[in-house]
């Protein structure tokens, strides 16, 4: 059977029986009434045909071989690590994991809900700050988003950012990608050189510095609150096992990446970054915040907290577009602590410290001078005139070092540094080894950390095995069954696609290795950025943005880029329809633009006549329009190629969200139908897992036009999250052109049958050509809310107990369920689905005479609940514990009842609870 | 931290609080109270010094490259197969799947009884036959055991058994080793020219032929059943669903290997043997069989059928000593037909002939001449006096062949042969390519197969990974918890021992491909049976056996051919203690023994009077005594070393059962204390996983006056199951000396702890050296059940509501649990078992206010039973869902109720019910 027939869920013979619901012949009948003739490409799509499982291993495989595993000593950030193997397989190669959602319904994603608060009492403990978030893309944007906290926060009228010169040059570069649209100034400063400026806003400090060079940088914090600026400080996790922590000299703001905890490097990501505040500023953290709260019982239960501040609700009032972001890493590396507990991770990093305190003796013993006395991990080796050669000596012996300058190298150890990698770099230096020393670290750490049980409970593998299944189970992901949300395409993750993941070829690479040891990688890539712009029509693609969000910014950076090349420095109005993802106006303020909000006509469409009005209003300062396609109504609008010339009139440029991507491939192609940028989310239409909330690879694509501008750094990395690059490229070429097509074909139908069956139980908000959705469709709540009281929440939430997670809620429009099937959900479970929607229905009818204590109300309804020893409730038990159709040996009961979440806002508590206040 | 202190679950401290409740100061001085001076060894451990897992996998990488993964023709029932990616990570590479225990407690272990349900169906429709079992160790000891199965059902008086001499090599081998010592002639016919003989009780077939030969068996058969013997066929699965099933054309019994039904080759296993009956001959059936019964609410429900026939309950009755089979590969290889169903797998082997219609068409057409022209997958090529050179051109160019003799050379397509392969092969025979041909089998099949629903419903990969997990889900494996099972060791199976065994240098190797192709298997097979032989103190130690079973047959082989080596043709007597497992009694009788038992007394200890008197009844006739080292009551006895004194000065010789070997690693050395021979079982002292009831590896060990019978061929390949040897080499490597006797230490040391704390609950049967147990402990419930009607079923049961797997059962003393903590259990762990067992006695204790209606009684309490609208029982429902401890947000719930087992064994089901069953 071809891969594509194992992709796509439902079988021949079904999906001529969904056709028949929908009422069309066949799956070319269905998309040619479907979609605009405006859009469609009738060329098909020029990719390689379609190769088996085994064949793109093999091909895989014949890649990976490309790649050079080295002893990685380069440093800047990132580090060799061990990746436990209980780890490894039971949270990296493990669906449950791997295939989880967004923690936005809490009650099903209990155990990575609890994965992420031990991350942010990690981050929080090591740093000594207060509140830490649920992960960061990576070091590099995090500590963007310090900055521009740090911006809001401050008194001081200054725009100036300070960053010390010792900081990481990716860090550097990033910072100022994000400061320029902003109209911030970055001053770079050796500090160690220099004094600090008399006004700016915020420090950025690098603890320990690139060159590895500890220094103590109370004055430089106090100096800078003096001026009414506010400090981060980009640390080190391990360093901070043994060092002062930053929170305690005072730091506002910690950033950095949590990636030397036990996840691989992947040529540069996916790696947790983290950020982390003092009290008093949890409020003005970007990004998803993991709170305790408490259930209908009164029992503690967690949830994202404080959503308000997220970029989906502040929309152009938001300050970040952060949305995915790093939570599968971010478990890796909260269980990496977990695992090895606070002793544990003292005896790494003294380990890491003794090797490179043995290391710099060697040197020093030969002659050899170092930049600075005081380092934890990295030694920076003055050898004038001598660096390259000393580089390259080590890389003939299988050892990459960090070339820093013509007289200077970088060597950074890490916890798999052995004695015989240093004998090789002595050798490289022309030294002689020396016996072992061990290290004393300047500013050691009397503080304690990660004292919190949970650090001290599973230090057995058999121990973590079972708390790692044990949080597992609590949670919904697509191994239980569907999990239907518009706008997000909870497609298959194939195993084939996720094996090479994990392969070392692909895991153990530097970011920074020599090109000539990632050929593999870059030769993958190649290939992968060509197919995809063969797919969207676009002439150039970059897949450097490590989320969708970061994609967003850099098409809109390209789009401002090219614009103010042309000596066009007015243009900065960027228009967006009211249905937009709440992400696309922030992303669009932060590349500098002003949001103008373009109306939508009663049938959900842009509304051309308002967009024509604005168009004339800002034509000479439109920037850009940015719209997504198909809408986020589920919907392929048919003026789309009119905006398009209209914006383009106006000499604005038209940029395409690629969210609904899926919804096109193989039948339209953005680039080819008049956009002239988008961005794509490889975690959602092309097989990337979501982890439970990222990785997300968010992938720039643009006209030839554009193409110049796209170089600028928005990731860490110069491939962004390149590790699971493989992913993407193993789907394309196993569906090839025509299996890709048919997915397309098989995720309308789906959405269509879904919206046919459903259709005379909940209205079906908006559809465009002949009655018909895209990929998704929009089931309309509000009347049955406003007769009966039950909302959209109950609904959802009642969909718990029937086995299902529910589809997205108030998106795009409040009071509605949003659904998307994807064509990998095959006609049993499509059904079980719309079995389960109209048996709600039917107790929403039945509401009236249970009252408000309903089984809708009550939801979800977990186990401890329904055993009670006393049932007070007016329906009976089974209504409650397997309603209509739920298979009763294959029950999953939610382990919380439905959270209170303005109570945790209210109560704000983001690091693990006390074990007491379980009691 | 270390591996073994990853490994050992109770950490230093832990040990220190449990050596105190025991009454110890520190390990050495309980491990000097616990085990006789005696048997005492002082000297350590001359093995390599602990490896760290990264280490560790280094080095087995380093020897996975010294394997090279070439094209295998070879075929002899081994062949190349695409195990599907979604079964190889989220079956073989899943603990929930392989840390699962055998299925002998039903109720948590309805998900593998619904994968071998599925798998015994999968046999029976395939070979046309009716019962199917739940897999044998591989094809040839299944056909030794049909051979035996004939001889019971057959009415002939004749010991002959007909072979036909183109079965498979090492099939006739271990037929004819099995037939030995029995009694049993064994005749190779080339049934294509000879006729039949007079007088026969069975006839062997191959379908298709070790040549590639089809040939219509039909008359054969009749002509063997007019003489009323029956008729075994060793069919090819993959062939048989092009092909007309042994079935029809009256065959009694089928057997073979289900390997490439996506299990991988692993240089000889392991893969799941199958052995399947016609109606009428069920109950003669070795092996476990999994039937349809129902639960205490009249739910169909699986478990275990007709147990009485098997080892452990007839002993020395038994006609087969099989016990642990292949279930992890059996469920494998059921979940490959689930996914392709019968369409699937036809396409496959249509495929498959093609290839070898096209290779024969492309041999011919270049003046090759071939043995047969009617073949499924291989075809033998005749080139006289060219064989060798043929082969040697192959492999050069990447492809094994089979060199059948000087003039022919065997070649065997599979689902991995691609048209490029076929291509090597003409080359190498210097013929011209040709273009694909189709084939056309001879004896086509008409009847259908795999009609039942599961084999139609999970062919996208989202179904097959949900049907994997639901079922997963509803059985409890050491991923859940503690299994504390006496006499089974359920230690951590480590995810870094397990992770090699996937690797394709280790999965992909034929067990016949050239020695220089295997280096890396011979050196590590070499350093494991090196290091097996210093830890048991043998001089020789052979890793062939495939299972526990298998090692005692080797090793009672062996003594017996030691004794007629020296013309000691009377010595067939075999003492064995009343306490000892079935399977020694029933090796004992399959090598050709006399079974006679010496008692114990009263302390549990071998009865030394009653031995004596034993000795010097069959002095002349005694060829070995077998015992169980410490015993199977959990004892070190002192009397071990008289013991083997007394037998050797009667000229026989000493088996030491090896099962309870984690007991004395590092402290007691069989080969050293008088012990001649030891089979060792790898899945359970060395950290194989038991993978819900095998595979399992049963090396045996000898000291050097029987290393010369050890070469008797008892598994089909000849290293047995090779390819999860790095699984012991791993445990080995990583724990070092030291670390493999503090694990001793630590498992007597839980097995004490768990002694004192329920002491003074239920009385600990049998103790050693000052009121020690060894490494497990037997708590005596007869007088409770005597007092109150609750029995060891009730306890067992009840566990299971408290999170538990149950104890075992009854053995070796009826109405008794018996229970081995292992060393990898942490004191939390252990505490929460100790507490629920002291939980369930206050229980007991209570029995007399509720009756026969109790908790005990209806234990497991099911969700479904628990939520049901109407409650009528004594207790409280809380009391039956969340006893004493249990924590709430972790409930495993058993997905049926109490099993009864009699039900199924009068109305015996062992294939798929049809669905409308459950209705």
């Amino acid at each position: 059977m071809s891969f594509a027939a194992r992709h796509i869920g439902p079988s021949a013979a079904e999906q001529r029986r969904m056709l028949e619901s929908v009422g069309y012949g066949s799956l070319d009948e269905l998309m040619d009434a479907a979609i605009p003739e405006v859009i469609r490409w009738h060329d098909g799509l020029d990719l390689p045909p379609a190769a088996s499982e085994e064949e793109a291993l093999a091909e895989l495989r014949a890649l990976a071989t490309r790649n050079t595993v080295a002893v990685s000593m380069i440093g800047l950030g990132y580090h060799g690590t061990h990746t436990p193997a209980v780890i490894r397989r039971n949270v990296l190669e493990n669906p449950a994991w791997y295939t989880a959602y967004t923690p936005y319904q809490p009650e099903i994603s209990q155990g990575r809900l609890e994965a992420l608060l031990n991350f942010q009492t990690m981050v929080a403990d090591l740093t000594g700050l207060t509140t830490a978030n649920a992960s960061m893309l990576d070091e590099a944007t995090a500590a963007a988003e310090a900055m521009t906290l740090a911006r809001r926060a401050s008194k001081s009228t200054s725009q100036v950012y300070v960053v010390d010169a010792d900081a990481l040059p990716q860090t550097i570069d990033v910072i100022r990608t994000r400061a320029e649209p902003l109209g911030l100034t970055v001053r770079v400063v050796d500090l160690a050189a220099e004094p600090l400026p008399e006004e700016f806003f915020g420090l950025h400090l690098q603890y320990p510095g690139a060159s590895g060079a500890i220094r103590d940088d109370a004055a430089l914090v106090d100096g800078a609150h003096a001026v009414g600026a506010l400090v981060t400080v980009a640390a080190d996790l391990l360093a901070l096992t043994l060092l002062r922590p930053p929170g305690e000299i005072g730091a506002d703001i910690a950033a950095g990446t949590t990636q030397r905890f036990g996840v691989p490097m992947g040529f540069g990501g996916p790696h947790a970054g983290y950020l982390v505040v003092r009290a008093g500023l949890e409020r003005m953290l970007p990004g998803r915040l993991v709170g305790v709260s408490r259930d209908a019982d009164g029992a503690p239960a967690y949830r994202l907290a404080l959503q308000t501040r997220e970029q989906h609700i502040r929309r152009e009032k938001a300050t970040s577009n952060i949305c995915t972001a790093q939570v599968l890493l971010a478990v890796m590396a909260s269980m990496y602590a977990v695992y090895h507990g606070p002793e544990g991770l003292r005896a790494i990093a003294s380990r890491v410290a003794g090797r490179a305190a043995t290391l710099a003796a060697g040197l020093r013993a030969g002659g050899v001078s170092l930049a600075s006395d005081d380092f934890f991990d990295t030694v920076t080796a003055l050898v004038p005139g001598r660096a390259a050669a000393v580089v390259a000596a080590a890389e003939a012996r299988g050892v990459n070092l960090r070339l820093v300058s013509e007289d200077a190298v970088g060597i950074a150890c890490d916890e798999t540094t052995t004695y015989a990698h240093l004998s090789h770099v002595w050798a490289a230096f022309g030294v002689e080894p020396v016996e072992p020393v061990t290290a004393t670290v300047p500013l050691p750490r009397e503080s304690q950390y990660l004292t919190h049980p949970v650090f001290h409970s599973h230090h057995s593998e058999t121990a973590m095995l079972r708390y790692l299944r044990r949080l597992a189970d609590k949670d919904y992901a697509l191994d239980r069954g569907m999990i239907p949300l518009g706008s997000c395409t909870m497609k298959l993750n194939a195993t084939t696609e996720m094996e090479p993941v994990t392969w070392a070829e692909f895991a153990d690479v530097h970011p920074f290795a020599p090109a000539a040891q990632a050929t593999g990688y870059t030769e993958l890539i190649s290939q992968l950025e060509g197919w995809l712009a063969e797919i969207t029509g676009y002439d150039a693609v970059s897949v450097q943005p490590n989320a969708g969000s970061q994609g967003e910014l850099a098409g809109l950076l390209a789009i401002r880029a090219y614009h103010l090349s042309r000596g066009d420095t007015e243009r900065n109005v960027c228009l967006i329809p009211s249905s937009a993802h709440g992400t696309n106006a922030a992303s669009a303020v932060m590349a500098g633009m002003r949001v103008v909000v373009v109306a939508c006509d009663d049938e959900g469409n842009v509304d051309l006549v308002d967009l024509d009005r604005l168009v004339d209003t800002h034509r000479s300062a439109l920037a850009a329009v940015m719209v997504t396609y198909p809408s986020t109504h589920g919907v392929y609008e048919t003026g789309i190629a009119s905006l398009c010339a209209k914006v383009h009139d106006a000499g604005g440029q038209v940029y395409v969200d690629g969210a609904n991507l899926n919804a096109l491939v193989g039948y339209a192609k953005p680039g080819r139908f008049g956009a002239d940028v988008s961005h794509l989310n490889l975690h959602k239409t092309f097989c990337i897992p979501h982890g439970g909330g990222g990785p997300g690879v968010g992938p720039v694509a643009v006209r030839s036009h554009l193409a110049p501008f796209l170089s600028t750094t928005v990731s860490a990395a110069p491939y962004g999250s390149a590790g699971i690059l493989p992913i993407p490229w193993a789907y394309l070429r196993m569906m090839g052109p025509d299996g890709l097509m048919r997915a397309t074909g098989a995720a309308v139908l789906a959405a269509n049958y879904v919206a046919a069956r459903l259709r005379e139980h909940y209205p079906v908000l908006y559809t465009g050509n002949k009655g018909l959705v895209a990929h998704e469709c929009i089931l309309d709540l509000r009347p049955l809310t406003k007769a009966t009281g039950v909302s959209v929440d109950d609904v959802a939430k009642r969909l718990i107990d029937y086995g299902f997670h529910a589809p997205t809620m108030s998106f795009p429009v409040a009071g509605t369920l949003m659904v998307e099937p994807t064509e990998s959900e095959d006609l049993a479970e499509l059904d079980r689905f719309c079995d389960a929607m109209i048996a709600i229905r039917s107790e929403i009818d039945s509401v009236g005479s249970w009252g408000a204590d309903n089984p809708l109300a009550n939801a979800p309804h977990t186990a401890s609940m329904v055993t009670a020893d006393e049932w007070t409730h007016p329906y009976p038990r089974s209504v409650a514990a397997y309603p209509s159709g739920v298979d009763r040996a294959a029950k999953y009961w939610a382990p919380v009842r439905r959270i209170d979440g303005a109570f945790g806002d209210r109560n704000l508590v983001c690091a693990c609870p006390p074990v007491d206040s379980y009691a």
